[in-house]
């Protein structure tokens, strides 16, 4: 199946929005083992949407919108996909009704405008919008495909995956080459030191192995083609693969697929029936922002303080005076004290404390931009990480939280082997 | 002048690489006052870029390639090129030189295929490759200009601004019409809400004007175009009407063109010389990180408390049990005694507070997901307000973000006003 990819919007001509749907159907497609084979991004002009979109339903089997779907006269995009197909627009009542309580939570009439919202082409199958006013559509006609998604991401997004995936999978049924992926997640380590110790790994004859550089992580993509009936032996083979790779950098993989670190650490958390707390201070709530992400997060984090002046290090956490004064608030000794007295104050089985140089500036030869010590306080007891991160502000804090958050995942991994020998 | 962009790499339909380049050069045209019609993705498969490229050197008057100029057999964007302007590929010799002392440099023989790069098609104007081998070059001809640039960004993006931008601007000539733009960011109003208001403004013969939906904000974008010796009348024509919106939103403009909410909360606390703590709870630190995002934050944040847990917001913030227990954790009531704690801990002049139900799940009839108090602590004394978010958890969270940074805003907007007529 050939599909293409076509975006609507003016704002993505002018420079306004990066058009990152693209990118994340094409990898969606990528999954299924349909090819791409165009994207297009084209303004919200009738005349020129019109022959792209004539254009695309002409050359290739699947053609999937984003965006046009708004309540204004310039949103388009079904109207002239409903032309081009010879199709009438109808009113779909059941939209009509979702629109209308949309705005009724809001305690607001509905403009007359956002009606145009709940006609689609004649024929279309209805994909639900439960965050915005457009819903979109799936039309199937005379052996094209036509899929109609809303512009934003955060509204195109979930409704590609809850109604329009399902609706792809049956049409493409169970003979069709499918991608068998799995994603391995590392921390920890770079790119050439991974390529260097999977070495012959990377050109195996029956799957494609790429490494890509993520903010705060390596992924190791491995992908092996079959039709669905025969996804037993790619299978196979990616498991052999996987659990090679993980022999050969032990913990350093911390997670696979969707898993994410805070995943992870969040859900060992809950499983250990552990407590946790944050004192942060060049991260300021970074951390706790990130073991909040996920629902359930008030089984396992306490919360904390975001110390960002010493005056509230020393005054809520307990940090002495003269340890800030000896060794400075970015110092091992402070990082340690941090993580004790917001485990104290909380009460919590685990605290974690972050103290660091973000930059751009505040460096120094000593103390560089991107030094950053990371406190542990657990009742086996307390120790601090020192780390060296490279790159701008935002980085070196992302890589603070995910430098944390490993700390706690291999705090416990190794409590967990301690116990297992007899140790413990 | 009408222009499109055209990206060939197969790499950009596997969903592994974003199209970061088709952005970034249409914002440039956009500065130009070029119009650009049209992005379109293509794979290194010769009929297919070949189709694309003829449809666009048709249609438009300038075409920008970025891509396709490797050494290997599948880069094929300059051969193309050269076959639909019906011109021969020569060697520049110059070019040739130049990659050879690229390998030089690395103490490398050139490979034979890199000598591919060195040729370009008849009448090119080259435009160099400072970082890598591959060069690109610049075409006009029967009143079409093409622009042939490499795919890698940190390479496009050099040449692009260094080589291919002048050239442009010659082509345009000093009687060129360019962009004026003006871009004015809303918080607390909806798309419907802001056009019902500016009505009539929204169609002026002399601008255009177009609503942009960010994820916690809107932006209105006002574009002017006049030639660069007439820009004082389009400016003016931006001035007024970005007067008439103020005039109209008040207070719900915060700002325009680069300017943050965070940077602008931030900047406004630098000058008046105040200091702001936080008490989080459903935002789990996400304020505190929002508040220390940019460097010099620790001239004005303090730090802050994530009381997840009631238990920290009774024991550090000193919020009264008889009040959780009345009014449960999510109340105004709550919001205010944590914003007064953390506001006594700290000593600041000012504090805010978050807690609300971020969801998916907790909500109830009276508390649904998405209800948030944000508490205000201030030297004139401390009130909260309430607020109902739609949206999934991370939308709840950042709206509740820009919410906080918004109050603070109009607090000391409010407190100037009224020592301004002197009631304060």
């Amino acid at each position: 199946m050939k599909a293409e990819i076509v975006a609507t919007g003016t704002e993505l001509l002018l420079g306004e929005t990066l058009n990152t749907s693209a990118h994340y159907l094409t990898g969606k497609m990528s999954s299924l083992g349909i090819e791409v084979d165009y994207h297009t991004t084209v303004g919200d002009n009738p005349e020129r949407l019109e022959q792209v979109l004539r254009q695309g339903i002409g050359r290739s089997d699947l053609l999937i919108t984003t965006g046009g779907l708004g309540p204004t006269a310039d949103d388009l995009t079904k109207e002239l996909v409903a032309k081009v197909l010879n199709l009438k627009m109808e009113l779909d009542t059941s939209s009509l009704d979702q629109i209308k309580q949309f705005f009724g939570r809001r305690k607001a009439p509905m403009p007359l405008s956002n009606e145009k919202q709940a006609y689609f082409p004649k024929g279309s199958k209805i994909l639900p919008n439960p965050i915005g006013t457009a819903p979109g559509a799936i039309i199937e006609t005379m052996g094209k495909t036509v899929i109609i998604l809303p512009g934003p991401p955060f509204e195109m997004r979930p409704m590609f995956d809850n109604f329009a995936w399902p609706e792809l999978q049956r049409i493409l049924g169970p003979q069709s080459e499918r991608m068998n992926e799995r994603v391995l997640k590392v921390f920890g380590m770079g790119e050439s030191a991974i390529e260097e110790v999977l070495g012959e790994l990377m050109s195996l004859p029956n799957l494609t192995m790429a490494l890509l550089a993520k903010r705060a992580e390596m992924h190791i993509r491995l992908v092996a083609r079959s039709t669905e009936t025969k996804s037993g032996e790619a299978k196979e083979a990616l498991k052999r693969a996987e659990e090679e790779i993980r022999r050969r950098l032990g913990d350093k993989v911390f997670g696979c697929d969707q898993e994410t670190m805070i995943g992870i650490v969040g859900q060992t958390l809950i499983n250990k029936h552990l407590t946790i707390a944050t004192a942060e201070s060049c991260t300021g709530g970074l951390l706790g922002a990130a073991l909040t992400q996920e629902p359930g997060s008030s089984d396992f984090y306490l919360g904390g303080v975001v110390s960002y002046s010493n005056s509230l290090k020393k005054g809520i956490l307990g940090v002495r005076e003269e340890t800030l004064n000896t060794f400075g608030a970015v110092s091992e000794e402070v990082a340690i004290e941090m993580a004790e007295g917001i485990r104290s104050k909380t009460g919590s089985d685990l605290a974690i404390s972050t103290t660091g140089i973000a930059g751009p500036g505040g460096g120094s030869d000593k103390k560089p931009v991107g030094l950053v010590f990371v406190g542990f306080a657990t009742p086996e007891g307390v120790h601090a990480e020192k780390f060296q991160f490279y790159g701008e502000r935002e980085s070196v804090r992302q890589l603070t939280v995910q430098a944390a958050l490993n700390g706690v995942r291999q705090h416990i991994l190794s409590s967990e082997r301690r116990q297992q020998s007899g140790d413990g």
